[in-house]
């Protein structure tokens, strides 16, 4: 990206109508069609001066928090690179993987890690109901502590998967899409096939078609959403989508074929899911401590899956789509490769495999832009005043 | 806090005669009066700072060990925030929480974390007789390393709490009366009910009272020290807190009532631990990893606890106080809330949540402080450079 | 250091042919003589800037990410140190310790881990036949991704211990050495004995003494490795630090005698190790997670080990040689102190406390001067621009 680019970067991004100051990033469809587009130009500001070896450090001192109640290899670089880009310092809040704790307790944490805090991220996706209420809560209570005049300034929330919606991954997924197709605009009429995909695992997160479909149906995109019977998501999140679709003039369908979600697709993303039932009864069981009933419903779920091994993404399928986009949110199971049989076939992913890594490199950039949205007055003027400032990211660059 | 109030707190700084540059902040009785207001002014003049956009930034590059050998949030984040002010990277010293290592290995281990390293904070407070030691020993083995040339600068070891004393919580809570109040010299005749208070757990160590009573009769206070027949504290520092009481012109008594010591108080710390006498066959056990008899001694303290239930910090008692204020450490064990029945009533503490959060947040500043204090040689004149140099702390303040 | 001497060795610097930018630091035998000899003047730069409050830091922001295998205290915090010194952020790849991933999964973590990544840090010396592999596996990934366009830049794999060599570790220690002697120069001719010496415990890794015969007979050293029957190294390190002694023109002797290793020399090395077979053998066993042979391999092993526990580092040993220099990799065993009997006699330890950890302290900034050296495009031109640039390290200084 040339000076230049970033430059007409930055004059569109000062014509978009903009409410994020002080507003957490939790779920995409929160967020305007304009706030969205502002998202990505300011992810593609800062990879651009990335590129350009001008550091956009925005803060001097500062810590980032991170809290994850799951595992987490890729958002956890991405989220440690974002808020080391812009000048913050991680510190992990380990929390045990138990349920999670609430009232008081919750509200007394967000206020004493924050006292000099800019940013919190948190992953909480393990239990239907409980992630995007977690993160909701601190929120508020972060809101509060400001009010009392507890807390100097307002940290951000960041979501980095809740029970709902992934919106690092979508947006990440999102901005791939439209350097692809060279332009937001350049997405209305395309097709994308969100797909469930066999998998040999049992109980992956729902936060990903969610997410997808939450947010592809913003841009005018045809939205196929396919799974075999039973494995539907949140029935609200389907709802949403749908609604979306129609407002934004493009399309959204559900079906039980692979192939139909997959024809004339421009866009495919294949990946495996646990059912919202499966899901519900599990977060019920480990709720309750069932230690017998969750290993007989892992042993039934995966059963299940068995009788749809041929949802694989494979050469055959492919061949269905308008030389189609594979994508996927790392890392997909390989047949051959990672697992007997999986998601996808190892000749599909392997030529794709260069792509699905560039897709995974927003993430630290659509992060960094998220912080920066939520916590800058004028982000117009802070990104020339960066660009001015001209501090080398490297002494030798 | 205006920039001229910041500049005040400065010219009250020059007139300090102190002597803390090197030593480290094991305890608050091993420092003079004007060392413990010299504290209270750098930690104002750094949270004037933060308030100001100013970067109070002293180093470039360096590392803070963190050293927590049990759990800890508002303390761990504290620390990380106030290095992060300043300008350190946070290194954790990972031990596994056994008995703790002492000779050879400590003095070399604390060599080997300390060649780039320009503080470490320790929390040890589980073993009576163990966590000062252990604090000493690490000092001992840094005046070794640099006497002998291994490490080009001393690191301040900072005492986040041992077995005697709690200074980053003393002093936090302190600072805090001294805004409530006006002023150190308002301190003077105030009386701070620190009391035992009933909860349904049982080990919380000493290190609070023993800290609070070990400072707040530095100046002047009326201090009033109760609890229940059997809950005595170690004898030293009880003795201590008595001479300190009549050099400052205060008070220092002891009872085994919660009502005689709430009776007209203008401070109130109920707050639960476990008696001298436990602690020590615990450490026993402990060392003797003997869980049969740990069990045993954990079930009849708690059964002694529960003699004491009316120790609670409820409407009735504070009505006998001259509407004190309430203080706590965090987290407190709140009636019908975090338990069935437990320190503090829900209807005090609710009322009472914001100045408490409020005390906690000094907690940065006051950390921030002790390591300014023992490593900068002239303070009050890094202090002015940092105001003239005036950095900001983030682009857009 | 004065400012003068830190000018003489950039003078140095200056002459020396390297081929170092983009290339890892895995095995010190991949560099060459000059490049050595570079590694050892931008490490005493930089500690000469360290003495003269001049910041090195070459970065505003970037991660070094750290992947430990196998525990670490010195090299972990070493790392830190050296990272932080030039401005880059530690962000740890908590990896279980089981065996080693491979394959897709290790080309994918690569990538992810590194989109705003400079220096990757790696210890991995549990398996034979693995570290050095796994490394290398890195390295090839992240080669792969800058080539796809993936990856922005290349971070540079540093070796913090393999199976094969502990470069950190070694360079170090010959810095040491350099230091000790008065130059590189006058390392020729010089005897040291790396030793085998009983120790009570077992499965120590090759990876020390081989980095030491490795590196030592690089400089026409005369290197004296001597163990008891069966202790032997990975035979190709063995037969490669014979070569290099002849090209060096100094001499590579292998013995079963302490005494005759310990015979005249100027500095001693002894240090336990675990036999090549046993290392073998327990790597096929933990392979297979055979914990019953693996049981009956570290009781064999300690046996064995005991019939040689007059291979002892004392004053009768050190009284053979010609007043040597003792060094360690730390932490050694010592007799009476950390175990009943070890490696080295108290006395003779009590004697070399301060110069090990003065060794030790060199690690630090050999690690950041490979950094420094693999990631700067013109060394001496960024270490003068450092000079001229003044930044000062502490407010203070």
């Amino acid at each position: 990206m040339t000076l230049n680019e970033i430059t007409t970067r930055i004059e569109a991004l000062r014509g978009k109508r903009l409410d994020m100051l002080g507003k957490d990033f939790l779920l995409t469809w929160e967020k305007s069609a304009e706030e969205l587009e502002a998202t990505f130009l300011v992810a593609e500001i800062l990879r651009g001066m990335r590129g350009n070896a001008i550091s956009p450090r925005l803060w001097d001192s500062g810590l980032a928090v991170s809290l994850f109640k799951d595992n987490s290899t890729r958002t956890r670089f991405s989220y440690a690179s974002a808020c080391n880009l812009l000048g913050l310092a991680v510190q992990d809040f380990e929390e045990t993987k138990s349920q999670v704790a609430h009232g008081e307790t919750v509200r007394e944490t967000a206020a004493m890690i924050s006292f000099l805090t800019e940013a919190i991220g948190i992953r909480d996706d393990i239990f239907l109901g409980e992630g995007d209420r977690f993160q909701r809560e601190i929120a508020g209570a972060l809101d509060d502590a400001v009010a009392s005049g507890v807390l100097p300034s307002r940290p951000v929330v960041v979501n980095l998967q809740s029970d709902i919606d992934h919106p690092t991954q979508a947006m990440a997924d999102a901005l791939h899409l439209v350097n692809h197709f060279g332009g937001v605009d350049r997405l209305k009429g395309k097709k994308i096939a969100m797909t469930w995909a066999y998998s040999p695992s049992y109980g992956k997160p729902l936060s990903v078609p969610q997410g997808i479909i939450g947010l592809m149906t913003r841009f005018g995109m045809e939205v196929s959403l396919a799974y075999p019977e039973g494995y539907t998501l949140i029935p609200e999140t389907v709802e949403l989508a749908r609604r979306q679709a129609m407002a934004s003039g493009g399309s959204f369908t559900v079906s039980d074929s692979m192939e139909e979600a997959f024809k004339n697709a421009d866009v495919v993303y294949p990946k495996s899911w646990a059912p919202y039932a499966v899901m519900q009864e599990r977060t019920k069981l480990l709720r309750a401590g069932d230690d017998a009933s969750l290993k007989e419903l892992e042993r039934s779920c995966l059963a299940n899956n068995a009788r749809y091994r041929e949802w694989e993404c494979n050469e055959k399928m492919m061949s269905l789509t308008r030389e189609a986009l594979y994508m996927h949110c790392l890392p997909a199971d390989i047949s051959g490769v990672s697992c007997a049989q999986g998601e996808v076939a190892a000749s599909v992913f392997d030529r794709f495999r260069v792509p699905t890594y560039r897709e995974a490199g927003y993430k630290p950039y659509v992060i960094a832009a998220m912080i920066l949205l939520a916590r800058v007055r004028r982000p117009t003027e802070a990104l020339e005043a960066l660009l001015r400032r001209k501090s080398p990211r490297f002494l030798e660059e």
